[in-house]
């Protein structure tokens, strides 16, 4: 069972490591953090909150038939991968045998450059809700969305919930059931705000502006926001 | 506002990670992964089912005054940092003038071998309840666990949870309702299976063995387990 997480610059750190930390213990299973250029990988906070950095592991071409895909968020990371036709590529090439291919966040918009959402019904980051349509998705505001083999998943901490999903999936109900233990995960959010439909216009915008803020654009929260962030 | 994460060998990615993406969202917070020796830092499934890797960008010495200390847990890792007068009187030091001193899952056995949870009811990992006496402490089955300036947080996942609360703290409801936007923590997991209270003796013994198994610990999942994973 090998497992394909991609790493780029500027990723969001907790859209790989939230999943990672559920697959990594799937029985055989071995987890690669693939990257154009293995080695360390900036945060999408690198520079203006801090300086973390992750390592990627692999090249993309060393690891070309994964079990499963998971395909991160980013700031303006994620635009660029949605640019090289290096990642696309491995990634559509991947995509024909992978069991399950995903993606966090707005690791949605890699899925779709790559022309893997063309009419389909997906969902990203409540913030580039917006854009889905610009690669051929419809939103749904899911936790997540399964559309065969493909599943996105919404912002950032989403992808824990998946990854659970696909333990159950692809081992069995007590497995994913013993990986929900055995991370504690037993949430206990302080308030109702984790998803946007329960937010005040006054909440959306101040965290659209941590947000910016913290990956070094100080756009005023107001205005209108990019296609990832 | 100076945020110190310890990083060390065989940490738990997700303690430190969820913390972090809340964290550094802060307004004016700069995040600090500290270590003995900066550099790549393996993480506890590293060389069984992965060879992922995090980067600590700073020694511990450079940062001695953190606003907020945040130890992470680890498996066999955290046993090794408890024997590290370096890192403990560094934490001793820091713990002097941090405003929050925090420990999620296994980490809660670093700030007891550094002598800050003698006599205060703390919490940890499920599966490391039953060692906190040894550092003076009593367990208390809570997502997290406030004691003055102390708060320890139970495993791996509930770092997320802890950090919420801290924001809320130091900045305000409001911006700790913002920072759950942000990571669009609305979450949604799949069993009830992540309290150690809800889980039958079969679930449990099977989150043990998968955790020891990641570790590279293949002891049966039957047999006592030691004081930290």
């Amino acid at each position: 069972m090998k497992i394909a997480i991609l790493a780029y610059d500027r990723m969001t750190a907790l859209d790989a490591v939230g999943p990672y930390e559920v697959l990594c213990r799937i029985p055989d299973a071995m987890v690669y953090f693939v990257a154009e250029t293995p080695g360390p990988i900036r945060t999408d906070t690198h520079g203006f909150h801090s300086h973390f950095a992750l390592i990627a592991d692999a090249r993309l071409e060393d690891v070309p038939n994964p079990d499963i895909i998971v395909i991160p968020g980013g700031s303006t990371g994620t635009t660029a991968v949605m640019q090289s036709e290096r990642t696309l590529q491995w990634l559509r090439t991947a995509h024909v045998t992978s069991q399950w291919t995903t993606s966090v966040c707005t690791g949605a918009f890699i899925l779709g450059a790559a022309g893997l959402l063309q009419g389909l019904h997906a969902t990203t980051h409540w913030g580039s809700k917006d854009y889905l349509p610009q690669v051929g998705a419809t939103y749904v505001a899911e936790r997540f969305v399964r559309q065969g083999k493909i599943i996105t998943a919404a912002g950032v901490s989403a992808g824990i919930d998946m990854a659970l999903y696909i333990a159950a999936q692809i081992g069995s109900e007590e497995l994913a059931q013993a990986l929900q233990l055995a991370i504690e995960y037993d949430p206990q959010p302080p308030y109702t705000t984790g998803a946007f439909a329960h937010c005040s216009p006054e909440i959306i915008a101040r965290a659209q502006h941590e947000i910016r803020s913290a990956n070094g654009m100080n756009v005023p929260a107001s205005s209108e926001s990019d296609a990832t962030q």
